[in-house]
Formats: structure tokens, C-alpha cells, sequence
């Protein structure tokens, strides 16, 4: 049915290495396993989820621009956050509702980590709470579209 | 039972006049509905909330001393945010696990907003959805504590 | 009759000293001589001035609170004016309509000194005339208030 | 007699424009309803008042020095404010009393109308009151030169 | 005797914790040990120590004022330190000679413990010895008020 | 005969009022005493002065247009030292070897008089010997032109 | 007939010594020949222009105050660009549309010629084409005017 | 022949999506209408255009290279302008003559906007006048290489 | 042998025209020399070497990512070195030993090529040597990886 | 016996001019009378005091090394506070546990000296006594050595 | 006789190397000529100059303090102008008349060469005439010390 | 032979501590060491090395001007790199080609120690290979100087 909403979840630099990658800081978990649990919380709820992750700042950008007809994005722009003014500008071209999603807490770390271009132009941002960031801003998103939320 | 846990939520100042201040920036919910939607939440979990606002820094401060057997805090620490390291130095001091949330999305507004005194103590930080904000810190912090959150 | 407008007049941190503190920078009148300056100057406008002082900065925010149906406020926000986004958002949160005002000629101090957070929510700011700069924020609000001030 | 007090009234760039430009900002009142305000309000005190407005900054110095023996001066520097050091080394070279006033509010404006070069030179400053900072300047000169201001 | 000298030792947020509170940068010696400690030192010295601790900002500037007659303060200032200029202007207003003490070595920190808006206004600071801060300032307010201190 | 020199002096805004402007910074020394001082160190060399003074800093760089066949020029650009691009463009532009002078000491007074705009396309500054900064900048002009100074 | 365009071609400070003032910089051609260049362009276009140049920011203001009636401006502040507020104001208050032109490219040279206080309240900046900067400002204004630019 | 003359027209990223993307600020034009615009220009002269456009940096600046015996580029990097140290370098080491344009006034928004990389390797820039910034940026370059402009 | 070890030499953006850009600054040797002088250093060693170059930034972190299993790796990041936290995090996530050098003295040329994301997570930084750099950041590599290097 | 403790005193520049030296700012006490102050401190203490005082940055650090199984320090590095990294560094190499003295209060001087390099390798700080400061540095060093110190 | 006034002229590192030293800065006349010059000068006079040259900065502050009853110093403090505090310092300790000169225009040069911190201290500052600025300085410093100077 | 190559290995301060100072750092290798190393490697080639190492900033300077004959300097400037004009401006007055090398990786510590004054007037840097610094700065200085370094 037409009233079915499309969540694209999208990772930038570096993600496809999580659970290999400095685990004292990301924790020991896959992109696989945040797949998973993000499949897992959407059951019951009437959304398709479909998951990109590049290390080409670019390829985010196309994969923006072919699916902006999505209802919305969990997007963890990883180290473009701080330096990407395109991937900003992506959003706000697109228009797609946006939520800005980390899994360290990005506020307690180098100090360069502690500004988002991409921020701004989100419905807001989650960060610090491991791959439960993701579910975080599912939610939030699913909420923002009126769908909702199981308590 | 002793597995009980006892979660605190805390507001920072101003934020007793919600649904009445600001209402494009801050949305027409009261800080009654706020309570509201996260007792709901709360239903079915082995936690007791706690809920405390106060305009005064050292008020506030005094709460997490009194409190600090708490389980955990999520706490909208509101203008104190960016200007008070003394409640840093309480959530560090008394060592309560806090998620800091925040109604509006402070990364979008004035430069002033976007710092976070209190951030780098806690686990993570919410920022931007509403009372749903409330909510999303809520259940990041069962998550944190171990309880299973229902999806 | 219902006309009659109720004017508060709130003084910061360290005001209740005034007279006996730095009299070099803040003259040696009183905060009982600004009372009587202005109740004489309030004589034959149909206006009620109430009178408050803290040194507590949340002590002044629950002040405004509870007065939020005032119809104007002359403000010295003293210290606060330098550090208090909680004050500022007061203000914005209360929208009484405010004038902030300053004994001193804050523009020619410590460099701290010079940039107020409260201002920018406020009609306008009034600086360095000693204790007639209240008599002047009274008239400016009387004049915002749409009372026509006598010349 | 003697004792009757010259006072200046000086503006500065842009000002001659008063009532057409950028109303939304500076009011609908012109440079002449300043002129009628203040002469208005001058009545009954033993002063004269004496209106200048210049575009060139130089101008606003020259007519500052022919005038040194002015009592005091109530000057709108406009744009001048927050770029010219030669106006407050007029002021200072001159030691005529001055008052520094402002239309708009300019501590809510852009960051760069937030410096002020010749307040720090000048008994004080008023600034958000439209026309009527002129007046509240008018008074606060008069106070200062020890001519009781009717209340 | 009317030479008894009034020593307030005033203690700022979150130090009603200590022992308990990061011992790792603190110590864990609690405030009863500071208290202790400087009875006994003030043994012999004919001078009486009165003892403060508050989390709230204002209460500590209230107490300073109600106490304005004392003769010295050893004041750790904690997190106001870095942002309260209330408390600063509180200790030029009532006058009192004071001596700013840090148990830890606040230069050896975040670069915003390493400004101290308290200092300009006292005779000194004295940062880095745990406890025994206390008990060097103490001896320092001592020989500023000409009491011969024992070597 | 044509090997007569033509040296500019040029005085900016305020320094008509030279002797009587805050002579505890400026001195008790004229313009007119510059002049004499200026014109009596010139007996002998085979050149001419010419003065000039303005407070409009566009008359000041016409007055070097007009006369860019000059030799050279000691110029005291007063407070237009620190915000003139406009100056130092016309001493480029015209190709006129200048050479900066002033009363004061600049680098002791107020952190914005440290900067000059002029300088960097001047052969030098020279700062802080009252009027005899201007007979300094002559023998140093004079020395530049290959003139050779008495000692 | 009626829609005929009134265009103001205003030239800021040592423009006029333009094709002999630094060629490196600003070339050898003089403004005579912008005018020739801009005479030519113009015809056929039913628009009028008209030529000013002035080292007097003051003179500048009071021109284009008096010639508010225009239908757009091209300008050249030159160093005026970096310093001037008030000539920011007086494109604001005017409301005359107005494009920037610099010959040199000001993105290349010393750090303080990269900020224009004038640039925001135009329509647009054109930087470094020597004088078809002219030229092409004059296009951008008549398109932006509505008048088909040849092509 | 081969005095015809190759001229690139590059495009940054989100530019693809140009007349959809927030058309208050970028116009309803589209990167179709700026191709017909220049190419219907571009009659009459002995010149190639040959378009490119994408969203990832490192094929902009492949694009340079292969395209490195061109005659010239009027580039519009968009976000990469704030951003792109390697397409300012890219610039540099093809040497192949620049004009950088933008649609709006990069100088009247968000102030990470007002500076550029790539301006100091450039021509010039010209920025603010929607898709008619293209069209004079190749007139710009036309002159640059000798090629009389139609006026 | 299992003992042999494989090293990559990784270059950034624009470093594929080594030798025909600005060879002013990068001298006139090709990165297939600095090919030819890095395999003539290694004969003798048991290494392998790989060698990569790209202007995208997303595939040098691709390519660090594929290779992961590598023990060591020389790159020259170009421009990125000043802009890419992306491939500071790669490094960092990969965990490949890793020695930065530049061409040029990056140190003696514009301010924003002084600061590099990418040294604080290398071994250490070489600058300066022409294609030498190279050589050096070999020998670097190999001591660290234990393999004791020719004198 | 082994257990005596060699604790040395060091001074930095101009403080051999102390008494003499701006006695408004460092008072009229010598070096000679800290020396004397010091010894008498000492006595009834098994420890020995070596006093050194230097104009030379290198000849501190000389001494320093040459003294680097000593058990403490009591240093005044005067100006070399705040522009010695060397001092630092050989504080830190040596790692003799030292406390940094000043006489006057560096808080409340020129802002250049509120800065130390060589306070965060100190135990503490301890500023604004006179001379008194040194006293204080002792005791604190004999406590952070385990030498009770005598109330 | 007594009212022989000594005159020191002190230059700082490198100095030493004058003539050989970068002459297209630093010119082709060596501290010799300089010498020379300024006995030359000094005829006449009833001083006697005693000339100084270190690299060591502590050896310059040993220097003014064995020479502290000198009437003045010509000093020359090369790159010890930016970072030297002690040098500053023992000018302020010794109390005694200094000139700061330079050969080189410092307000033309690197950023870091425009800051003094020994200006300050000194009567005034004479930068950028080459080996003249020594007699220029000696001109300024006898003037000062009340010695009619030739003209 | 006159072919024979005098090379300079200077230390700065602290460096005669290696390998006891802060080994965590600095290694456990001694400056012996270091010289062992490079005596071993410079074998076989016509080349002298003389070793120099001083906590005096002005020795070092003496001793470049002493061997200012010299054919290159291997130069470790220790924290002078960060603090020293005068070693920057002696390396450029003597031009002895120099290679700044150092034992940390400096881009990876203090904010401080990442900016260097004397690298910007030498070939090159190498930073972070521990001992292996100098030989491979040793490597860069010959192959600089023409010598061809065995591979």
C-alpha cells in the first residue's frame, strides 16, 4: 500500500570496518549487527528500511539524490560530519527528513569532532550510545513521520 | 525488589513554563506531558521515575547529591548547558549514569547553543525531536543499564 | 481600573550593596534611593512598581515566572547580564517586555564586561548614568507601554 | 544668561534618511520628528539645543571641535560606531560630556554593530528606544549637568 | 578581646562530596578532614574560623555579604571559579581580603579551569596540594593581616 | 634650482587641537610648534616644506594626490593609522616615500592603536617622542632621499 | 520615454589614479577608459549612465543618497569595501540595487581585503577581471533589471 | 581550425539538482537551463563548450586532468569551494585559466560560505546572480583569452 | 618466506602529475620516479611494495581498507593531508603502521598547509625533500618494522 | 644522616633586582630576605636549602640537571613562565617534584602573564604573597614529601 | 665632569652577523659602521656610548642590570622583541630610558615580528630606516634626557 | 681534500637527558647513542660530523655563527623549535642548510609543539622516528648537498 514509508540508513567513512575498528571507541559490534537490530525494531511497523554505506562522500550524495523520494534518513555521516559541507547541502537539496546519528559520544573527544556541518540542517542528532544510536533515531524518525511509536 | 531501578529526570530552568515559551521553538507540550509520556513508557519496566525541576542551579545540583543512589539521570540541563561546569562537575562527581536531552535541536540555533558543558560527562546526548527527545533518552538509558528495551 | 500597569524593577547579584560597594564605579546611592527615585517618577502614571533583589540568578528567573502577567520590566541584571542564558531565556520565555539597564558605563570596563546575553531579548539597554539610569528605563518602557511620558 | 547650557545633537551617516530607510528597523519617524521631540522636550530648561547631521566623518569632527565649548552632546555615530577611532579621539580631545545613542537595539543586531569605539569615551549609552533614545539621551545629559530633570 | 580576628572559609559546589567525589584528582580527604585541619592550625592564633559550603552561587554571595565585617576568607570557589563573575564582584563589594585555594592543579587541566574570574580580586591563589591548599592559605591571610605567623 | 627638495607634512584627524587635546598623553605642544620646530631643522637643506591637516581622511589622501610629485612625506595618520585602508592605498598609489610618525608611544596604549594599516607601505614608523617624532621623521626622510644629515 | 534606466557608476578611494597606481596590480588602463568601455556597452540599451568617483566616503553616501532614484549602481569601493559601514548602510537605506566590481581579485591578495562589509546587501560581487569587472557588472545589473543582455 | 578555443563548464556537487534545491535561494533554473544558456552564447565565437558536473571531488579533479590542454574553465565548486584544498591544487597544477562562479551571493550567507579555496588560484569570482553568474563568468574568460566580447 | 613484508606507497589528489606541476615547488621528477627510486631501495630488503595513487578520497581509503593486512605504509596525502578526518580515521581504523610525507616543506608554505589530521595518528611526519621523502619515509618504515636498514 | 632532604630554591630573571625593582608591583624585600625568611623556615626540618638565581634560561636548566637528586624545588620562574617551554621540559626531564612561587598576583596582571608553561609539570602554584610565596611553596613542598609540617 | 651622561646602545642576536646577514633585508653595513656612526654623531655631546652585543638574552639582562645607573639605552632586540619578557622586564627593573630601534620595517615583515613586547616599556619605538634608526634613536633618547640636539 | 663535507649536529635543550628523560617519550636511547649511530652511518662517505649540544639558546647561536662555514647542520632545536625567532633568524643569517629533526612525533602532542619558527627556514622536517630521526635527516642533508647516498 501507498502508505508504506521508505527509511534509507546511510553510514559514512570508515563504518564498514565497526567491530574491527578502535573497539575501545566504537564497541565490538558490525554494521551487520546494526543491520539487524534495526530490522528487528522496524517488524510490525509499515517502513522498508534499506542500508548504503560508502567511503566516497559523492556516492552518499548520489544515493541522496536517487532516493529522494524516501520518507526519511538515519544517516551516520562518521567523519564527514565535521568537514563535508556537500553532504549538508545533500540534505538540504533533497529535503528528505534527516536524523544525525554517532556512535561515541562525538562531544567528549577531539575537539575538531565536536562540530557538525550536517546538524543543522537534521531534525536533530543522537550520539554516544553505541549502535543503539541507530535504533534512537529510527524511532525519532518514525515519530517525526507520524507513525506511531510502540512504548 | 532490590533490582529495582530508580531513574531520575531533571529540567533546567525555564523549562516549568513548557508548552507556553516559545512554542515554535520549544512546541505546545507541557512539562506535565512530558511526564505523562515517559510514565507510560515506563509501564512494564522494573524502574521508578523520578522527576524534578528547579531554575536554580545549585538546586539542581543539591537534587543529584541526594539522589546519588540513582540508577540513572536523564537530565535537560536547558541554559545551564553552556554555562555551568558546576553541574558537570555534580553528574561527574556523583557518578550517576545521565543522558543529556534536549526539546529543540541546539545545533541549529545561536553559536552560544552548541557548546555543551555537561555533554563530555555524560553517555550521550538527544538533541532536537521534542518530548520525544525525553523519551529516546529514556529508553537509551535502560539500554545502558542493561534492561532489554522492548522494540 | 484595569488599566493600570504593573512595572517590575529587578536588580542582580551584588545590588543590595550598592551605596557602600565601589563607590568609585557605582556611586554612593542606594538601592532604597533608586526606589524612592522611581516611585516619585512613577507619581500621576497609572502604573504599580514592585521591587525585587536577588543574588540567587534562579531566584530571579522564578520572580519573573510568577510575574509573567506584569506588563514591563526595568532590569539590572548586574553579573548576570555577562553570564546568564537562563536569565536571557527567562525573558524570552516570560515576554514581558524588558529594559536592560547598568549603573556603570559597562562599555568602558573589563573587556567580560561588554557583551550581555540579555540585551538581545530586551527593547534596548541603557548604560552608565548612574541611578538615573533606571528613571530612564522606566520612561522607556512607559514610552513602549504606550503611556505617554511627560517631557 | 550665563547659565543657559548649548547642547549638540549630532548624527552620524545614513541618518539624514530617517523615516524612509529601513523601517523595520529605524521606525517611520524622521531626522525632523527627532528635532520636534527633543525641542519639545527642551522646553522650560535654560538650554538651546543645536541639530547636526553629517555623511562625512570628518565633518562630524570638524563640527565637533568648532563647537567645543559646547556643555554636551547627544550623538547618534551610526555606522561610525563600530569603525571610527578618529570620532572618539574627537570626543576625548574635545571633553564634551557626551551620551551615545541608537535607534535599534544594536546589541541584537549583527555581530559587528555589537563594538562600539565611542562608548567607552562617553558618559553612557542608550540603545533599541527608536526616536525616543534621542529624548532619554537628551535626559540623561541634562542629569548629568546638574539641571534637575522634571519627572 | 576586640583583636579576635573572623576567618570565613567558604567553600563552593560540589565539595560537600569530597572524599567521595573523583578521588583520583581530588583526594580522599573530606570536607570534615579541611575542617580539621585548620582548627588545629588555628590553634594558638587569636582568631576564630567559621565554616560554608553551599551549592548555590547567590547563597554563597549572600553569606559573603552577611559576613562583609570578617576579616579574611580562604574561599575554593570550585566550578564558579571559571564562570561566576557574581562571585567575583561579591568579593570586591564587601571588601573582605581573600585568598582563592584549588586542591587540585587547576593549570594542569581542561583549558577552562585554567581561567579564574575569582583571582583578579584577591590577594592571591594557591592551586595543586590537595588539603593542604587550605592550610597555605590560611597562613598566607594570616600574614596579610599582620599576624605573625609560626615558622 | 630643480634639485630642491619637496617634503609633506601631514597631520590627520585631531591634531588641530594638539596642545590643549589630553596633554598628558599628546603633550602641551602645538601645531604650530611642529611646524616652527620642522622649519627650523629644514635652514639649510635645499628643501621645502608644506603642511597640511585634516580630520575628512578623503582630503588627506586628495591633498597627496594632488602633490604625488613630491619627494616625500612625514605623516602622522593619527587614528586613521588603525582603520584607514583607504590612506595607506593612496601612499602606495602614489609612490610618495612616507615615512609614519606619532606622539605617542602606540605600542603602550590600547590594544587597537598597536595595529597600523600605513605603516607596512611606509619606509618606517616612529613612535613616541612628543613632537620631536616629526623631526625624527624628517632627518629619516631626508636620509632616505640621499640628502645627507647633519649630525 | 519613461523606462529609460538611470545607472550610477561609483568609484571609491585613488581610483582616480587609476592605469598609473600599481599596474602590477590594477593595470595600465585608466578610468577614463572604463567610461569609454562602459559608454560603448551601453549602447543601444535605453538606459542612462552616469560616472562618479570620490575619496570622500562621506561624498560617496551623499551621492548616492541624492541619486536614490536610480534604478541600480554599479560600484567599486575599493579599500572602502574592507572599512565602511556606513556605505554598507548607505546601499541599504537607498535600497538601489547594486552590484560590487573589483578589478583586482581581492580572494588573492592581503587577508583583510578578503572581508566586504558591502557585498551583503548587494546583489552580487565580481572580483578580478581588471576593468571588465566594469562591463560585466553592468550585465548582471541590466539582467537583473529585466533588460534582455545581448549575448 | 585550430584557434578554436576548448572552455569547460564544471559543476559542483548538489548542482545536478539545481531548480528543485531550495529554489528561494538557487532559483528554479536547472544545470539544463545553464547549459542552453551558455551554449546559445557561446554562437558566434570560435569556441567549444563541454560540460561536466558531479558530485564527488576526485572526478572533478580527474576531469581537470584529462582536460588539461583546455583553454580555460568557469568552474562553480559549490560546497568544494569552502572545502577542497586538492580541487585548488588541482587548479593550480593543470594551470588551466579559471573563473569561479556561484549562483547566490556566497558573501550574504552562512559565514563558512564567504571564504574560498579556490578564488586565489582563479581568474576571478563572481558570485550572486543566479545562472547569469555562468554566462558572465565566460565573457570574463573570453576576454581573458584574447577574444573580443560582443558588447 | 612468510617473513616478507608488504609495504604501501600510497599518494593523494594531483599527485599523478607530479613533474608537470608547479615545478617550482614539487620539482620536475614523475611519481613513476619516485617509483624507480623506492624499488631500487628495496632490492635487498624482503618487502614487497604497492603502490597507489587517487584523487578520490573515498578510494585511498578504500584501497587502505582492501589492504588492511599490510605492514607498513608510506603516504603522501597532498591536500587531503590538511582536510580528510576521513583518512586520519582510516588509518586509525585500519591500524596499518604509517609514515606521512610531503614533497615541499609544508611548513614554509600557506598558514592551512601547517596543520595535518593525519600525522597525529603516524608513525611521524617527513617534509621536504623533493622525492627523497620518500626514500626516507621507506627507511622509517622499515626500522620500525624491525628490519634493520643499510647505513 | 640519608634521610636529609636537599630542597632547592631557584629564581629566575631580574628577581636579583628584587627590593629595587618596581617595589609597587614585587614590594621592597630582597632576594636576601627571602634567603633569610627561608632558612629560618627550615630549621628544626631535616633539610637542606640551595638557593640560585639566574638571568639565563639555560644556565636554570644547567642547574637543574646538575641538581636532578635533589628532592624538591621551590621555583620562581619569573618571565620564563610564561615563554619558557625549555623550563618546562627540563622540570618535567628531571623529575624533581617542584612548586611554582610567584610574588605578585600573575592573575591579576597583564594578560600575557597569566599564563604559565611550566605550572602544569608543578605540583601547585602559589601566587600574590611577596615573599611570603616562597614560605608557602616550602611548606607545601615538605608536605608533598612527607615531612609533617609544624602548625 | 658629573653631567656626563652614558649612553648604552645594546643590540640582540644576530646582530653580530650584520652586513653579511640577509643585506637585502638587514642592508650592507655592519655593527661596526654602526659604531661608527654613532660616535660620530655622539661628538659634540657631553656623553659617552658603550656599545653591547649578545645572543644570550640573559647576557643583555646582565648587562642593563651591572649598567642600571646609566641615563639611557638605544637597544636593538632583534628577534628577542617578540619573545622575550625578561628582557621587558629588565628595562621596567632597571628603570632605565630606553629607544627601541630596528633595522627593518617590523610592521612590513612575518606576522609574529609586528607584536614588541619590550615596546611597552620603552619611551618609543623607531623601526625600518636601516643603520640610521640608531642615530635617529640616540636624537630621540638625548632630546629625552634633556639635551638640546643639533638640527 | 677540499671536497670534504663539515656537518653540524646540534641538540637543544634538555637533550643531554636523553634516555633517562621521560623515556615514554623520548626512548631509552642516549645522545651517545645518537652519536654512535650517525658516526656508524656516516662511514664511507667525505664527510665530517661535529657534535654540539647546549641549554642555552645563545650558544647554539654562537655556535652556528662559529661554523657558519659549515656545509649543512642536522639540528634537533628541542622546545626553543616552538619558542626561538632568534635560532630561526640565525639559521637564515648564516645559511647553513639545515634539516630540523626530532626524536617525538611533534604533531602528535601539545598544541604548543606543533608549530615550529624554525623549520619554515629549513629544508625540511622529519619528526617521530626516535634516534632514526637524525640518521635520516643526516640522509636528506647529503643527498641535499649532492652526495649520493648508498640505498
Amino acid at each position: 500500500m501507498g502508505t508504506n514509508k521508505k527509511i534509507l540508513v546511510v553510514n559514512g567513512p570508515n563504518l564498514n570496518l565497526l567491530g574491527t575498528r578502535e573497539p575501545e571507541i566504537y564497541g565490538d559490534k558490525t554494521l551487520e549487527d546494526v543491520k539487524r537490530l534495526m530490522l528487528s525494531a522496524a517488524e510490525g511497523y509499515d517502513i522498508t528500511l534499506e542500508f548504503f554505506q560508502s567511503n566516497v562522500e559523492g556516492d552518499i550524495i548520489n544515493y541522496l539524490h536517487q532516493n529522494r523520494s524516501a520518507d526519511g534518513v538515519v544517516i551516520n555521516p562518521a567523519a564527514f560530519t565535521h568537514t563535508s559541507i556537500a553532504l549538508r547541502d545533500a540534505i538540504a537539496a533533497t529535503g528528505i527528513p534527516a536524523v544525525e546519528v554517532h556512535l561515541s559520544n562525538i562531544h567528549a573527544r577531539e575537539e575538531f569532532r565536536r562540530v557538525s556541518y550536517v546538524a543543522p540542517v537534521c531534525i536533530g542528532q543522537i550520539s554516544g550510545f553505541g549502535i543503539q544510536s541507530y535504533l534512537l533515531g529510527l524511532l525519532a524518525l518514525l515519530h517525526h513521520l507520524g507513525i506511531e511509536v510502540r512504548k
